[in-house]
């Protein structure tokens, strides 16, 4: 199974693409589509939905993990953060891709064990499992390769693990 | 000037499409883009687009008013409504249209010319400067005609006018 994780956001969107068989992970790719400051917001959607059609393609993974949102106190990015969102989910719904979300929280129970696992803990678990030699920069990349064990761990055949599929 | 004004949701999109010429407003077409509730969401998203490229190439309008979008308390609501945006945004980015937003208050501002108005008054006023025998339903849709007449003052011509284009 091959698994597209992504951290979603509208400057950065974080995606890391694994392989996992026979409770095995292989990593195929990982980094980030960026878009630029001060671009005309539909041009930052635009340049997203571009980088993930191009991801899709390449890659054509069989399914997509993405971060559950939640509001914070920001919620002028948290609206754009949406948007984004919005953009990413049709193009994993457009390539066929199944789609699951899961939260933070699930994430680190998944990864670490702990739902109150540091981000630190996370990241470190990720490139132990993943046997990657650092990493993987920037955090949003990390996250994204995070969210992709999650759905490997939720959609896999591991007996005895909860399932933690949050979508 | 042919303007699609755009009252964005995930269960309904309202759109009004105007023409816009001389000072003189004429219909071209209203309605809304529904999608089921019970639905998966990506689903809903792919029908939001799908809906809106038809209307785009079937209109050709150069221009998308749409509503500016604010936090309020369902925020699990204002999640899913910002997913949606996102993803008519794009549809009108990649039909090359020109995209405005204006908040509710732009809207009542240059409607009725009073930013306290009512719903009702707003609703009536539209129907009145359209020529409508009757103000459209759903309230989504008469929103949205709303919308394409805010754009149309701020972007037209008028003499004297207060420029109200938030985007």
């Amino acid at each position: 199974m091959r698994i597209l994780g992504i951290d979603p956001g509208y400057a950065i969107v974080g995606y890391g693409i694994i392989d996992y068989n026979s409770n095995h992970f292989s990593v195929v790719d990982y980094g980030a589509i960026t878009t630029k400051a001060h671009t005309p917001f539909e041009q930052r959607l635009s340049s997203i939905y571009c980088g993930m059609t191009q991801l899709i393609s390449t890659y054509k993974p069989d399914a997509m993990s993405i971060e559950k949102l939640f509001f914070n106190t920001n919620t002028t990015t948290a609206i754009d953060v949406a948007q984004a969102r919005g953009v990413i989910v049709l193009s994993a719904a457009q390539g066929g891709l199944d789609i699951a979300e899961y939260t933070p929280l699930q994430v680190k129970q998944s990864v670490v064990g702990y739902g109150r696992a540091e981000k630190k803990q996370v990241q470190e678990m990720t490139r132990l499992m993943l046997n990657l030699k650092a990493v993987p920069k920037p955090d949003d990349t990390a996250d994204a390769l995070a969210l992709a064990i999650c759905h490997a761990h939720s959609a896999g055949s591991m007996l005895g693990r909860i399932k933690v599929n949050g979508g």
